[in-house]
């Protein structure tokens, strides 16, 4: 790393060579390989930007510059960049380098936000400021063509089409892809610009016929000049420029020098401009180019050398894969939906097996939403498969569009809970709080693999109200039968006198077992209980409450407003008096780590959960068991 | 009323004469001014569309054609189509006629939402199942220049663009407008398509050059036949057809025959195409075409003959408006930020006096949130002003780009609570639920005017966390005063002994006053505080509560999750064992009424309150006061 060791901020970059900088870029690719390969990733989006990421910190000025990065997964070169290529070794490990942007980082960084489509947004918003402010500063935001397909993206182009005095670079960085290629009409006309012959054969016409132009020659001066006119003939860029966005490009966003060039023209315009660049995803390591699957979108710990990835255990998504499958077998009107993660969800097989009935809308949350509310409408039965965090955005879309028109639609959350490595934005933390509000829908929160099957085949069996079925990250545990029922809830442990009752939500079944087994020992009486649907909450619940001394509910939720908030909330409507310890995700955001390490923070554990209770309980011991 | 007498169904339009259809868009004119003279109600949007609708009922065969409506406040001239001309008198009355499409009033009527942008999305998702279960029915949804400013429209027009077996017509109903003019690249794009006298021109020539075209003439058979080749030469429609999209248009949307004829070609297309009709906003009713902020766009009841609305009193909007002018001159760092709504949300003040500060988005709420972040991480303190029920568009937005990011960013919500006649997606029941998981955010609600302009003075002032303000629809009441302090919050009865707290939120306090008169008429001892920040309470909340024997709490919000839920939570979390009566919005979508009805109907009254104490305070009479 002997030219990369040098770089201590991005200044350092001015006075190296053609030749040093290729040798730079290739000794960025070398730290991207051999860093993801021992700590895991998202490798391949960073291998495509590294030529782009080196001209925009050699043309623009970070930090007085703002350097925006969308979906910040591909700041890795930046990080390298700004000073902290020898923090790579502990790459999202614990009090280590953030595996996005991070405030608290560098001053170069910005957004920290995993969620895409923002940046464009976040943008506009500071050249706004900096043009109000009188500050002669430019804001660059990096897009992949996967990102605008999300609805905030164009939001914010149809209004930064009209901000004149903003000094905004947009880079569209066009691989084609998001986590799997790109879906839809804007990726059709993206192609189009990238593969159209005509495009190159016009564009030689119009050097041929306007030589006198100032500056001639560069594709942006050109087609700026032409633009009154003939501009539609020509105007392959026709997407943006409809818009009224000035366009440059498409450039081989791998052609260092070619981006700086476009990159230089774009800064001296003075208002809002498209760059187009083309690159490839994981460029420059084969094993990356040849992965059909994603190209190393975020690969776990893998062997350098052949680029095979340490074996991977089956967890929760694959059961929600094959089960998919059968429930398509035996429901022809099921369709299955997902927002450009196809393969992450798990709907692939689904997918494979029933090509005319799944769709990939592109990362497009509120639509998924409101089109499976369309389908339910027409009389088929949508299943949504996204990430917990993501479902967020489509919020209204859930409340409004399913709820409010009593639509038959399954929401499935995968990574629900803690999901650790990739940061606060990751975290599936939200869902059993704010979807609490939401009238008529139900949540059901599986346990294992086989409470999985069970409950997704009775959310699809839900035809006039949506529903939810969230689940963690990782591997579900081996299953943990019931020992009888509590309602349509079911009892896990039922042991001795009724002292302490346990509500164990979902994937914290284990927990609350866990907790029961310590509390046992130590001479108590203890009911668990997993509610399986814990959206409503079975109101059988309520009467084993009052009846045990103390209540303890456990869930991988925030803990504001949750399924132990929304006990309470019944409990006390019912005046039962039973004291309610509630155990949860603290209501904050919650830095990268591991996920067991986080959940030993936060006391999400069996050991912390129970040394409460006896604490709790020691206090009162006075108090007599209720039965 | 001749002819509409006569209309019981879309299909007795097929036996009308031309002059009859005249005559009978004449009669639903009239049907509309004198209906909405009386009533209220979405004026200016209906006589827009008198003649789109006719054309669209004569060419499709609804209900087994289905016709969705964006933003369905435009659906009154389908309402007098489809059987319902008769009810007008009963427009937006407890138990009248919906002011939006209702699935229960009609099976012509699909989508109920108020909220706008998703009709793209709904018929996307219908016209697919239709093509999956093989019914031939087609899909027409009908959406304004203004919606297809949200992001929720691209998303579908992306996908729509590749549904090729979708019967899928979308008519542009471009009036130039929302509330106010459309904003952005869009609506420049939208009013070149307009007014471009190449496009005729063009138009011209190529009928000229291309005689023997099969069928040709019309402007959509000659751009379709001229795709290939020439197409980029033409292309005013260049935003549609770059994503793939058939175009055919502009046609105007008053000349029912000539839309009609567009509508057939449609038809008969077999797969996804745009009509982009030019309509008027208030067409026909001289006092809506002169008016100048909104065209009539949901006036109060007016005069017919002058066009006056009766007199209005000063509303909660209003205060903000004059305290945001204010706020402007003493910090110049101040922006606005409105989605497509600065009349109504109050900022036109501020715009008038400030304009290089004010930004309208365009109906897009995830914009407005994330660029105030930017604007905010640029130095700047923006104020976003909405209705309360839209700002759940940008929950993702307001949690990740805001709160994660600390950026001090404003959230003014108007027309929080129970608003009534618009029915039960404008209600704004849901934020003070939904934004308590948010980490770091505040929520002020301010009980009358003077704490409007006290609590948004403190609300600007934070600078390293989102906040809310947000308070109802209507006049605010006289100013209720302190009587003393509780930590941060107001006491504003504090009456004998210890018996009953009543916590009222904001705008529930006239009730939680009316509560106390009534209970200490029976001899009860009465404390009344105002919270005036509801998130996070203040701790001193949870020792009054300690020292009475029963707290009720009081808000214009769901109970599930909101104020009085989080209380609860703390009060258990601190062992405090008084009993909470939580008083608010059943969890459940409301039937539109007025206001006061429905507060009625759902006991948010001082009476129903105060009665429910009396009898709970009756069973346990025997219990001693604590203090």
């Amino acid at each position: 790393m002997a030219l990369l060791d040098q770089v201590a901020t991005p200044r350092d970059l001015d006075g190296l060579s053609d030749s040093e900088l290729t040798a730079l870029a290739a000794e960025i690719r070398d730290l991207l390989v051999t860093t993801t390969a021992r700590t895991g990733g998202h490798l391949g989006p960073n291998l495509g930007v590294v030529e782009l990421t080196l001209a925009i910190h050699r043309v623009f000025d970070s930090p007085s510059d703002r350097v925006v990065f969308d979906t910040g997964h591909q700041a890795y070169v930046h990080k390298m960049l700004t000073g902290r290529a020898g923090d790579f070794d502990g790459l999202r490990q614990e009090g280590g380098l953030s595996g996005y942007p991070s405030q608290a980082e560098s001053p170069h960084d910005i957004v920290e936000n995993s969620h895409a489509s923002t940046a464009l947004s976040y943008a506009d918003g500071l050249a706004k400021a900096y043009a109000i402010r009188g500050e002669d500063r430019h804001v660059v935001a990096v897009i992949g063509d996967g990102a605008l397909t999300g609805g905030m993206a164009w939001e914010a182009l149809n209004n930064i089409a009209i901000a004149n005095s903003s000094r905004l670079v947009i880079v569209v960085n066009d691989n084609g892809r998001s986590y799997t290629p790109t879906v839809g009409g804007l990726a059709t006309a993206l192609t189009s610009l990238r593969t159209n012959p005509r495009y190159e054969r016009v564009l030689e016409l119009i050097k041929r016929r306007l030589p006198a132009l100032p500056g001639g020659g560069s594709a942006y001066e050109v087609l700026h000049a032409v633009k009154k006119g003939l501009k539609d003939a020509l105007a392959p860029q026709g997407l943006f420029e409809d818009l009224g966005l000035k366009y440059v490009g498409p450039v081989d966003g791998h052609d260092r020098a070619a981006v700086e060039q476009v990159l230089a023209q774009a800064k001296r315009f003075g208002g809002p401009v498209i760059v187009h660049a083309i690159t490839r995803k994981g460029f420059g390591y084969d094993a990356a180019e040849r992965h059909e699957a994603d190209q190393f979108h975020s690969p776990g710990p893998f062997d350098v050398h052949t680029g095979d990835e340490h074996p991977k255990t089956r967890i929760w998504t694959d059961v929600f894969a094959d089960e998919m499958v059968h429930i398509g077998e035996r429901r022809t009107d099921v369709v299955g939906i997902t927002a450009a993660m196809m393969h992450p969800v798990g709907l692939h097989h689904f997918q494979a097996r029933f090509p005319e009935r799944t769709f990939d809308v592109g990362i497009a949350e509120q639509h998924a939403a409101t089109s499976a509310a369309g389908l339910a409408l027409g009389g088929l039965h949508p299943v949504v498969a996204v990430y917990a965090t993501f479902l967020n955005r489509a919020f209204d879309q859930v409340l409004m569009d399913c709820a409010l028109h009593r639509c038959g639609v399954t929401f499935v959350l995968d990574r629900s809970g803690v999901t650790g490595d990739d940061g606060a934005s990751h975290n599936g933390m939200w869902d059993m709080s704010v979807f609490q509000v939401v009238p008529g829908l139900r949540i059901a929160a599986p346990r294992d693999g086989a409470r999985l099957r069970e409950l997704l085949g009775e959310a699809v069996d839900v035809s006039d109200a949506p529903t939810i079925v969230r689940f963690p990250k990782g591997p579900p545990p081996d299953d943990i039968p019931a020992v009888g029922k509590a309602g349509s809830a079911d009892v896990l442990v039922r042991s001795g006198r009724k002292d302490v009752l346990v509500v164990a939500a979902g994937a914290t079944a284990g927990i609350g077992v866990g907790v029961a087994e310590r509390l046992v020992a130590q001479g108590l009486g203890v009911t668990v209980v997993d509610p399986r649907w814990v959206k409503p909450l079975d109101e059988a619940l309520v009467d084993l409450a009052r009846d045990h001394r103390l209540v303890v509910t456990i869930e991988d939720n925030g803990v504001v407003g949750g399924v132990g908030a929304v006990f309470l909330q019944q409990l006390s409507a019912a005046r039962v008096t039973t004291p309610v310890r509630i155990h949860g995700i603290p209501q904050q955001f919650l830095d990268h780590a591991k996920r067991g390490k986080i959940l030993e923070r936060i006391g999400l554990t069996p050991q912390a959960i129970a040394l409460g209770v006896i604490e709790e309980l020691a206090e009162h011991e006075t108090a007599p068991a209720r039965a």
